[in-house]
């Protein structure tokens, strides 16, 4: 039994303690980040204080009057408790108590949202996710003001405001609560949330343990459920970001109400390895990477970041990564770890980047389902990164694009990922959901850079058929700067076709970033292979000729995303070497694609088939080759600089002079490049990948080598060297 | 006479004077960006020191090898002629002497770039103009290191590097460097600066006076040829940056050899005016208003924005917006100014913004050939700027965009401009020089935002046409935040229409902005006008339906243009106000249009016709009525928020609820709106522009005002306060 007697003195316990609140209030004046944290703050709710706070009916979907002010009123009712207790201003619980009045006589009225389309109706919102987030922070807000309530005041509050809408979620809603899913970290955060306000142990069990309280759901068997062993979020780095608050804030109050848990040490540190995870996941801006459903703008400076990375500095203790992602953030919350990033970050020269680094990361619970690579170079703001997915589906939110890649550059999308087409919080634009074209264009094949075949889509579209399956590694090897290496294969993604790939990043001489791409299909039957890339850019020039569309222009395709994409020019070309070189900021970037025997090359645009302009107009280069078995063998080259401030441009020009398969079968292949006049030679092993010792006949000589692959640079071994 | 006999003792008389470098000597310990800005070149020269420096025959265009070459070896030379006097170490003026001796051997050889492709070919470069800036720079450099030299050396120096350069663009391209254009300005500061450097008082007789020395060319000519008396450039603010540099460079060399002539004070100190000027015509983010041909990158961090900075601050005095330019610049010149900035810097805190205001400034030699606005609402990093330009063509560089605007807002670009279309610098792209897109779309009219006849350009497209007429300013009121107005008309633009715009900066309760636009045209005969708003930003809604172009795009028209939109929707409306909603950054702008009769709207892309991939692919929202006298009457409003960080978008609909023209004939237009639910009305009179008093009918009751204007919201003149 957690609940001690004197319940007037213990509170509050979900946000902050009451010595972390005086500690605070004795140090707000000392670090000017915490001052300005604080003023932000006061400023908002001074504003409102002694106002009239208006609780509407339930109306407007995400975007609309009712919906925002529900928002903005949990937040407004939170920040107001802990100013109450930073400040001992009655004023502020009072603004708390008035609102949660007015949510007492509300919500005992609602019933499904009229906006509600989705499977999980909200009462106070369209969606009961956002019901969860109002639990989480109205819960919040009362235990900060509790102890400034009478007991009848508690009383109408507890059965009025937070009942009804405890029932709905738990009861009405049962099997979306005990889901293991992103939504359902909410709800029991929300739900336990309120029972520890409330003092309602009830409700903290069924947060904790599902409402069977048999541990198969709830949020325990949350965190055992949706990270892998590293810390990787199955759904991706979007939705990591969103479900770490929850996570964090709730774990937070079960430390300080139920220490015993010791929730923080759960499963090895998960929540520990979960935040880095996610944090490694970032762009050098501090950027999600934005795989499967993603809003490009989401950043570490969301609030739900700043509250992770501010519980875990006091939970895991000081750390000087986290440091960079608080002085980014510019922000700190008002309890004990703000109050000590504050203190640490003043007067300081602290790093301005995340100790970003090559990682792997496993997904599925048991880290059994593939996973993803970030393949990194450089460091600071000259950091590259390559991302390569080879992960199970991602839930509800997954895309389909197994062996994707994607490529960051000094801070810019080189090869993107589209992530999500949907306008969040607008209204206009479809109340702020997804929008249509999401699952038609942004979760098709096509919008990635990874192979289509027969212009279908992997798993033809079927999130059903795609949970079922995952990608897996076959070899990788990283952290030496001259030569990284992740191998995958996807032997589902069709039913007949077999999918492989191997990126290379290399950092030779003179700090010269290439990377070689070696995407091998296999098959029985003859089908037509599309490999694009996504580039961010502005053409600059080709080595083949086109043909422009230049008075017409017609859909590359026309189903499974195909039909968004606008045919720009197309070339056809045999037995070459294709360079095609795009300006990005002030870098150019060359892809240089070996065509064995014959192959069509596209540019394309989104925005056909786009009535009502959902989608960003973005540029792609489409390889096509027809076949069974084929190999697609590009050079990615980060070369030169163009400054339009000075007008000289540098380097204008690829290295890469010449591109060959030596050998290209089940077991070997074989490549040879020249780069910068110097002979690259790259060897690898597509069938064993173990550490064997393998020798085969290049151009009358023997080439020796041990282990999946090999890689020589005018004709010295690298990537071998400590 | 001007020579002194002591010339050992005399120079450096350039760039700074031996007493200047022994005080910035002394200086750079002490200010940490002096001490930065000192090291950035020490670096760079430093790696060179002792290497054999490449001056190759000339042979690539512009971003080749021997362009780029030629182009750092100046910059070289000049920087390693700053260390020698600031360090006294000889190897840096040896640095310099060797390169000066290896031209000395070039020079003499050469003959017309085999690259040259324009009327004015240069000898080490395509182009004079960049043997012009050659001569500023190496001259310079030699002025620098010329009491190293042996008077043998000199000798070898004089006559082979530069004499032969002299002859050449004084003899052979004659007119040329007599033409008041900003070459011709280089031109001059060129030979003057060497003719400085080289104790030539011939040279810098022929660089103040022309070639004929009869003051109808020359430097002092251009001074009073190529600003009017505003200080306004007529090529406008991106050519004004580049050619403020040789006017300072070479006033500031003037400065210390001629003191008599006073060449800052002439014509009531133009060049402070000019770069006053130059300054105020740049957006928030440092950028200059890329109107005319203008490369959109370029921004007030370019070395010639910090050496005309660091002067002003010497000869015109202390100045807070200069320090505020500064502080972004990063940079400062190694010379008197540049240490005296970075003394004002160190330590205090300097505002981000230039102080930026509400300017008209004329264009002309005289000022009386029409000019540009710049309407300003709001501060810092919330400043709105309309740009209203009725100036003349702008000579070469000039686009047919008689009463154009465009709107930048927080930093962003809203209505925008094409700019230029050319890759500075970029060998693949047209040898980085002018595409021939450039004259093909971007100069047209239809790139801009002001009105096309019959899909054709003003002045027929036609530079010597053009060059011959200008826009007539009717009436203005700037200053007042409630109401801005500037009115312009352009009779020339085609045979027989007549232009009249009128564009009002609003400012209302609640710091609401908001812009009318009202744009008549007058004919005898029946034409097709279009109206297009380049907008930069998402579809977000429309009050219309359209038909959008799904499988089959094609241009919208096939010349003056029109051959480079792709036709992406249109829709046909009668009798009714269209409201069109994007969304650029966080913000919402909406366009109100109303159309009396009937008008078709079309949605475009550029992009059809350029099958190298030259254009940007950049959107436009058209709007096209047919007929003689015609109004295109809109309302632009700066509306709400989108913060997809936080998720949360307000006021994401426009406040104007209805628009209607109460009176609109040749006399008067009077214009009733309906802003957030309160009356807006706008009187105007269309011929009378003198302080006149006019009463009207306005439904039953008199309206009366004087002026050229008025304006009521919620029945209350405004804008008339102080």
């Amino acid at each position: 039994m957690f609940l001690l007697t004197d319940v007037q003195a213990q509170h509050p316990l979900t946000f902050f303690t009451k010595a972390e609140a005086a500690n605070v209030k004795k140090e707000l004046d000392r670090y000017p980040l915490l001052l300005k944290s604080y003023k932000d703050i006061k400023i908002q709710v001074d504003k409102q204080l002694g106002t009239d706070i208006d609780v509407p009916v339930p109306k407007d979907p995400a975007g609309g009057y009712t919906h925002d002010r529900h928002k903005s009123n949990y937040m407004l009712m939170f920040n107001s408790g802990i100013l109450y207790n930073l400040t001992g201003d009655l004023r502020y619980a009072v603004l708390v108590k008035r609102i949660l009045l007015k949510y007492a006589l509300l919500n005992p009225t609602l019933k499904k949202h009229p906006q509600a389309t989705s499977s999980s109706p909200g009462h106070i919102f369209w969606q009961a996710l956002n019901d969860a987030n109002w639990l989480v922070y109205t819960g919040m807000a009362y235990d900060l003001v509790q102890n400034s309530l009478s007991p009848a005041e508690r009383k109408t509050i507890e059965d009025g405001a937070f009942k009804p809408e405890v029932d709905f979620i738990t009861k009405d809603l049962n099997s979306w609560f005990n889901l293991i899913h992103n939504h359902g970290v909410w709800a029991c955060a929300g739900v336990g949330i309120v029972g520890i306000a409330t003092d309602n142990k009830e409700y903290v069990d069924i947060a904790l343990y599902g409402t069977a309280k048999d541990g198969k759901s709830g949020f325990v068997a949350q965190l055992d459920g949706l990270f892998s062993p590293d810390g990787y979020y199955t759904e991706g780095p979007y939705y990591a970001r969103y479900a770490i608050l929850p996570y964090y804030i709730f774990a937070n109050a079960l430390q300080h109400a139920r220490p015993s848990l010791k929730i923080f040490e759960h499963r090895g540190r998960i929540l520990l390895k979960a935040l880095q995870a996610a944090l490694q996941q970032t762009n050098t801006d501090g950027s999600f990477f934005p795989f499967n459903d993603a809003i490009k703008e989401k950043d570490y400076s969301t609030s739900e970041m700043i509250t992770a990375v501010n519980i875990a500095w006091t939970q895991y203790g000081a750390d000087p990564g986290l440091l960079a992602i608080a002085k980014n953030q510019k922000q700190v919350m008002l309890n004990g770890g703000g109050a000590s990033i504050a203190a640490a970050l003043t007067g300081k020269n602290v790093p301005s980047y995340y100790p970003y680094k090559s990682v792997e990361y496993a997904d599925g619970v048991k880290g059994d389902e593939g996973g993803i690579a970030l393949i990194r170079s450089g460091k600071e703001k000259k950091l590259t990164t390559l991302l390569f997915k080879y992960t199970a589906h991602g839930l509800s939110h997954g895309h389909f694009d197994k062996l994707n890649i994607s490529l960051y550059d000094q801070g810019n999308e080189i090869l993107s990922d589209y992530g999500s087409a949907r306008f969040v919080g607008v209204e206009q634009k479809y109340g702020g959901r997804y929008l249509p074209e999401n699952d038609k264009y942004a979760a098709q094949t096509i919008a990635h850079n990874t192979v289509v075949a027969d212009e279908t889509s992997h798993f033809n579209g079927s999130e059903k058929q795609a949970e079922k399956f995952h990608a897996n590694k076959q070899f990788s090897h990283l952290g030496n700067p001259a030569v990284q290496v992740v191998s995958a294969d996807a032997d589902n993604a069709y039913r007949d076709v077999r999918l492989q790939r191997t990126v290379y990043m290399l950092g030779l001489p003179g700090e010269k970033k290439l990377m070689l791409d070696v995407f091998h299909t296999y098959s029985n039957k003859v089908h037509q292979y599309d490999l694009p890339f996504q580039y961010k850019g502005q053409l600059i020039s080709t080595s083949f000729r086109y043909r422009a569309d230049q008075n017409n222009l017609q859909p590359l395709g026309s189903r499974n995303g195909y039909e968004y994409l606008w045919k720009e020019a197309q070339a056809s070309i045999a037995d070459t070497v294709a360079q095609f070189t795009f300006l990005n900021g002030q870098t150019y970037y060359t892809i240089s694609t070996l065509v064995s025997d014959s192959a069509t090359l596209f540019f394309t645009r989104t925005g056909a088939n786009d009535p009502e302009f959902n989608l960003r107009r973005e540029p792609a280069f489409i390889v096509r080759q027809n076949g069974q078995n084929k190999t697609f063998m590009s050079l990615l080259e980060i070369h030169g600089k163009m400054d339009p401030v000075i007008e000289i441009s540098s380097q204008s020009y690829p290295s890469v002079t010449r591109l060959k398969l030596i050998r290209d079968d089940a077991d070997f292949t074989v490549v040879q490049a020249a780069y910068g006049g110097k002979e690259l030679l790259i060897a690898q092993s597509n069938k064993d990948f173990k550490d064997t010792e393998h020798t085969i006949s290049n151009q009358g000589t023997d080439l020796t080598w041990k282990g999946p692959y090999a890689v020589w640079y005018d004709h010295k071994r690298i990537g071998v060297e400590k």
